[in-house]
């Protein structure tokens, strides 16, 4: 029996700022230089900058896409996915992820985040983004915010 | 031909205060009282509650249920729907609205809220619950607060 | 606690014939009767005859979708659920269901057919429709093959 | 831009005969052979069988899980998806493939084989397995059976 991949999902806006492409890119890379697999929602903006760090370093990349076929599967990507689910696929996306790395914000990432949440069983980490509070005005607790890629992947701890 | 039902979903966490039941609960009777289908999902807290307040008015319920099986479903149920897609269903109960109301929130409550304002077309209102604040710590826009059930029920805007 | 309802999902192809459409119309009309409520794929044909049935004799009748709206949505039915999952959506129909009666046959039957078999808790009975033999040309056992609709009913073991 | 991957799915079942293992084994190692991604169900008989083929010819596997984590993923997968779908998830293993292999017959394959026939547009080629025939006792057309791996390789006509 070989092992089990260690599988990392990468998750943010199909429409992202320059700053965040750069983000996603370095936390693809960074991850693919672990031994991780990225997986991602297979679209454009941070999910194609994503799996694009990856693949530079060599890493296997997938991605998990609303649509039933292939049409707007983003490049870089080992294994193209189209579940045909629609966005019932955000919860595919977590349940396959030993950690969960946001990056910027959107109604989109921010349910994923909030499923890995409710998941509650791998660490999940945001790099910019969006933020919740209670209504007590505090911060849901639990989401990891770090500064950049290098720190949203030791804040995993899936790579000591 | 017979007319199309308006359907509602009530959104809440499983587990919940009584402020918060008697919110749900009174959401769902007005829900009912103007014939609308209450759409939640199925199991206790917020969601028994809104089911109880539609079936003590005469209403049609419905319970979207994570599990396979109908074991958890919560009582007053017109018809249980247990899909087997566990938090992917989330997104099941989202696209059978024409509006979502949440009550109260929780990680579960906030992905279907973040589903619905994903999908970007039907009205999205909320009873305490958490707030979303962008990067700049400004509020998310497009959910509306509402002070209580009637409000919630008005600001869906299904019920001129 | 009210009791929990039973539900019966009534499949086959969109596109039917007349024969088909009576007794797909029938078999609704008798599950209403006995209480039950009407599980179907929202759709036409045998669909909405099963629907139309069940709702000349007052019955609940639920659609449950492939797509993520209500366009396609045939009349008569009491809940509408468009679920977005495409055909992953006949499973989550497989799961509501206490019995499956599958009126003719059409791929997209048969593979509701298999789910229930795959399922194995329900009975599931056929009207018409395929056959299948395993590899020696023996008939995969479990389905029930029904004359007609009230045979079918019986069948179910559902109203004693 | 890279080149979109051709992916096939090799389905069958859990329990299977030492011939199915070896028809697996040899259709995976073809596949891989020929540079396309396998995906099955992740689990054992000719989903493990199908993913040490390939494995063993250095190709990349995935594995398509029901449950929603990795307890029950067998070896020599790559990537593993736990969808948390249930037998749901077959549709998102058919909407994933360019090409349907199954080999040998269960009902779940079965619902496999049909969800691809519903799809159309993709090649089903089974080698063994459970025969389809419609009312009048004649095939349902479209399958195509093989005799063996290299012949049900050739008849996906992705290899040319």
């Amino acid at each position: 029996m070989t092992a089990v991949p260690v599988q990392v999902a990468v998750c943010g806006p199909a429409e992202c700022t320059e700053a965040e492409w750069d983000h996603a890119h370095e936390t693809g890379r960074l991850l693919a230089g672990h031994g991780a697999v990225v997986v991602c929602g297979g679209l454009g903006g941070v999910m194609a900058a994503a799996a694009a760090g990856a693949r530079s370093a060599g890493g296997v990349t997938v991605g998990i896409l609303p649509a039933a076929d292939r049409t707007a599967a983003g490049p870089d990507l080992t294994v193209v996915l189209p579940t045909g689910l629609g966005q019932a696929r955000n919860n595919v996306i977590v349940n396959a992820a030993d950690a969960v790395i946001a990056v910027g914000g959107s109604w989109g990432t921010l349910s994923e985040v909030a499923l890995a949440m409710r998941r509650g069983t791998v660490p999940v980490v945001q790099i910019g983004g969006w933020h919740v509070h209670d209504r007590d005005g505090r911060p849901a607790g639990g989401i990891v915010n770090a500064a950049g890629p290098a720190e949203a992947v030791a804040a995993t701890g899936l790579f000591p």
